[in-house]
Order: structure tokens, then C-alpha cells, then sequence
């Protein structure tokens, strides 16, 4: 029942928000480097700079979940960022996800997949159910949640929405996204209104045999937190669907754009706060994991008008 | 210039298709599992399952593109079904394509990859560019071309259209899927056209600084081979644009559905032939790299009437 105990922290440590752990090497200091180099891993000046990044983002992920794992109620991981080091970045990606629930955050998966019938099966099991070897059943990734792209239509979430009936697992369908032209196709009109009004619509649909105790469905939606009315709107047409708002801080919305209902990310504005005012004043390089504690616990704040 | 070796490839072989490696685990015969314990490989019975079936995946792999490089232009690797095995499995998809272009076959990414800005960015850079650590460039992927979802627009696309550039890659992106329930996003009526149609101008547009001596652009689609009219259609909306065509076969197309400017993709036609008829009465399960050669063959027969 993951989206009734996700709501559940959030009401706990009386904070929406979730910390983004998209690691951008220009993000990491100098110090987790020289870490590295002490403990025997892979040097990045030597043999393969896949490998020691990988290491490299483990420590940083290690240190930030240490240090925010008290104030958020979960961690968003976006795969891309991971996959962008090849195998070594997944098992990295893997290793965050194990670490992060091991020190009591549950997890977003940022994959937004979306493909046809066995390969969205394949995409299930392996970030939220089980993949079977030879009999043996294997908990790959096994993250709490994923976002998923809704754009091959039903028989592609269908596979996730049967993952999250057997394990206890949720999603978060693309609705509406942040990005500057998430318009172009998202804002089309299709029978006089937009697009995205028209997924509302189905993921809602395809979440109402889900819904838990705490009044919301497993199947909860991405609506990008810059949009402020047409994320009320959006409510109306979803009105037990948990929104995810990517977006805060970096990309431009306020605590005041945000609907009941929602939790809402940041990444770099948490894992980067090092490199940003006011913290960088704060706080050392060495300090980075102290300067996330301090963004997410400001970020709690900002955020401790909204209702759940 | 990936586009046009694409096509030099096709004329060169007569053959139009290609082999998509998706590897699910009832594909890949007991001889294979043999193999690896007499090489003293991971065990599928002991220790790490995963890892046992990412060596599997190699075998099988690495056999069929043996067989069928004289035969095919281009494989399709679906990355979902490394995905599933985690960290293990996307080793064994890097491994894949390194071998099978090392075996002269050009090599599809099927990743459906869409996403915002950096994190697009990180996408392009893994699987067509460059991943930079500390001043060093790694080609993670390296694949020809990549499959792309375009529900979040163009900024989503646009960093795997920079790589298309940089690194004389391909893309193609997703118009009209082929699965039972595409059309409940893909067919719906904006502007008195289906949304397909719309997004097939789109990637019309996108693509039009990246036409090559072929005639054709380094921004291809995935056009379901299911809808023949719509085809069509869709060919006289991007002219310039080359076709992917999954769902040969299995999917349930035939070759008259296929419009001029199209590659055809059979997966589980050819890599489990020796499981299906006729070949199975012609091979034994020891020999399901000939009969995946057999039946990459037959497809290239029964293709022999399209144009390129």
C-alpha cells in the first residue's frame, strides 16, 4: 500500500516534499572524490571514469540520504542520470535505491517508460515487481513507485497497475509536464479541452479500482507544478489521484502554485545547495550533505501551508 | 551518417529488416544454460540469478548475430528486456551491441527514452554521445539509432537530435505505435486529424535540417505496420522521413502493409524460430541460431517486393 504510507510519512514528518537524487557530476565535490581515492575504489584518472563515477555517486547519494532521510518523507531518483554512466551507473542506481529504503525513505523511480505488452511487463518487474530466473524470483530494483509515459495508451500502464495490485507498489502517470514545451502536444485540443485534461480522465479511470484507505489511488499522476490553474482543474477531474509536482525551486513554482494532494520534488535546489546562496555561505564543500539537511529542512517550511 | 549507411545496408543485403534481440528467458534453449556451466559462468542455481541470465542473454545473443549478420542490415535491441535483470542485464545489452557491430550490424536502441532538458540530455549522451567524467569522453552505448517518446515536446527531443549531429546518429520517434490500444491516445481527434498525424508534422519538421544523400532524415518514426491506410497517409506527411515498422510477424503485419522508406523489425519471428513452425520440425533447439537465420532469410524473401 505504498501511496497510504507515503502519505502516511509525509503527515509524520509534516513535509511534502521529496529530494530529487539526480546527480549531475558538476554536483559532486571535491572531497567525495579524494574519498574514493583513499578507500581503494576506481580513480577516475585511471582505467574506466564509468566505473569511478558510479562509486563517486554512491558516497554523494550515501551522505545526502544520511542527512535528509529524517526530513523527507522519500527520495526521487531520475534513472537518466544513472543510466548515463552505462551498467555501472544502474548498479549505482540500485545500490541508492536499496540504501535509501534501508534508511527508511521510500522511493520514486523516475523511469517515465512506456512500451507495449511484454516489454512494459518487463519494465514492471523489474522496477516494482519481481523478474524470475529459473524458478527463482528476484526483487530487481524494487522501488515504491515509477513514473510511467502514458503515451501507448492502456495495455502499456496495465502491466505497471498490475505490479502495484501484487507488491503494494504505486505509479505516477505523466499527466501535464514542467518543461517550457510540454505544450506542444500535452496542450493539443481534443474535443475542447487539452490534451492532458483527456489522461486526467483515463488515469483516473485506471486507478479507481485502487484506491486505499487514505482516499487516494496507487495510481497517482505527474501534473508539473508551474501550471497553478490548470493544476486545479486537474484536481477536479482526479479528484482521489496523488499528484507528484516535479519542478519546485529550479524550475520556477512556488509553495502558492501547489494543489491539496500533492508531494512535490527538488533535486538540485536539495543536493546542490553547497553551490547555492544562501547555503554556500553556510557551509563548505565538505559540508554538502549538512547544506541538502538545511535546503530540505527550509523547503519543509516553505511548504508547511500546504494541506495533504 | 547513420541514416544513410541504414539504407546502403538495406540495398546491399535486399533486405528491409531487421532482427530485434529481445531476449525473454523462454527464448533461450537449455543448450545455452549447458554452455555456461561448462564455462564456469555464473550458475542459474546458485548465487546470483541475474547475473546467470545476463550471461545466458550473451550466448544466445552473440550466436544469433553470428548467424544472421550476413543476412540482416541492422538488430533492434528492446532495452527492456536487459532492463529486467538490472545492472547484470544492461551489461549484457552494452555487450550486445558492441558485438554486433563489431559483426558489421548496425544496431537500434529501442529505448523510448523522453524526458526534459538535462535529463533528455543524459539519455542522448548514454546511448548515441558522450558521457564526460573529469575530462574524459566514454561512448556508453554507442548505439546507430534510438527509439524516442515525444509526448513531453520538443525540448524532450531535441538533445537526441543534437547527438544525431554531432555523432552522425538516428533517431526514431514515436508517431503511431502498434499495440492493440494505441489509438486511445495516438488517434484522438485535434484539428479534425488524428494526434498521430500531428506529431508525424512535427517530426516532419524536426527533422528537416537532418535529410542526408539518401533523401532521408537522421529523425526517422516508429510507424505501427498494423495500419496500413494510416501508413500511408503518414508517408505522404513526412516524406523525407524513414520508417520503423515494428510488429512483423508476431504483431500480426504483412509485407503488402508496408509503405516505401521502411525498415521491418520481427523479433521473437526470428530469435525463437526454432520454437515455432516451420522450423522447428527443420531444427533442433541446439541449432536456434540456424534457424534464426533461417527464418531472418525467409523474412528478407518475403519483404523482396518492397521498395526502398
Amino acid at each position: 500500500m505504498a501511496i497510504d504510507e507515503l502519505i502516511y510519512r509525509i503527515r509524520y514528518l509534516k513535509n511534502p516534499s521529496v529530494a530529487g537524487l539526480d546527480p549531475q557530476l558538476r554536483f559532486i565535490p571535491e572531497c567525495v572524490w579524494d574519498q574514493l581515492n583513499v578507500r581503494g575504489g576506481a580513480r577516475p584518472d585511471e582505467g574506466n571514469g564509468l566505473e569511478a563515477a558510479a562509486s563517486a555517486i554512491r558516497l554523494f547519494n550515501f551522505a545526502i540520504i544520511d542527512a535528509v532521510a529524517n526530513i523527507v518523507p522519500a527520495v526521487k531518483l531520475q534513472i537518466a542520470m544513472y543510466e548515463r554512466f552505462g551498467a555501472d551507473g544502474i548498479a549505482a542506481y540500485a545500490d541508492t535505491i536499496s540504501y535509501a529504503k534501508r534508511r527508511g525513505a521510500m522511493v520514486i523511480a523516475d523511469i517515465k517508460r512506456g512500451d507495449i505488452d511484454s516489454t512494459a511487463e518487463a519494465y514492471a518487474d523489474a522496477h516494482l515487481g519481481r523478474t524470475e530466473v529459473r524458478g527463482r524470483n528476484y526483487a530487481v530494483f524494487d522501488a515504491d513507485f515509477a513514473t510511467i509515459n502514458p503515451y501507448l495508451g492502456e495495455d502499456a500502464v496495465e502491466p505497471f497497475i498490475k505490479a502495484c495490485r501484487s507488491y503494494g507498489k504505486g505509479v505516477f502517470i505523466l499527466v501535464k509536464t514542467s518543461n517550457p514545451m510540454s505544450g506542444q502536444i500535452q496542450d493539443l485540443p481534443v474535443n475542447g479541452a487539452p490534451l492532458y485534461e483527456y489522461v486526467a480522465g483515463l488515469v483516473s479511470k485506471w486507478g479507481k479500482d485502487l484506491i486505499r484507505e487514505s482516499g487516494y489511488s496507487e495510481v497517482g499522476a505527474v501534473v508539473g507544478a508551474t501550471h497553478t490553474s490548470q493544476a486545479a482543474r486537474l484536481r477536479e477531474i482526479m479528484p482521489h489521484t496523488f499528484f507528484l509536482a516535479p519542478g519546485y525551486g529550479f524550475q520556477g513554482a512556488k509553495a502558492a502554485d501547489i494543489v491539496k494532494g500533492s508531494v512535490v520534488n527538488s533535486s538540485r535546489g536539495i543536493i546542490a545547495a553547497y553551490q547555492k546562496d544562501p547555503y554556500k555561505r553556510r557551509f563548505t564543500h565538505e559540508q554538502f550533505a549538512l547544506a541538502a539537511a538545511a535546503a530540505a529542512a527550509d523547503m519543509r517550511e516553505d511548504l508547511s501551508c500546504l494541506k495533504i
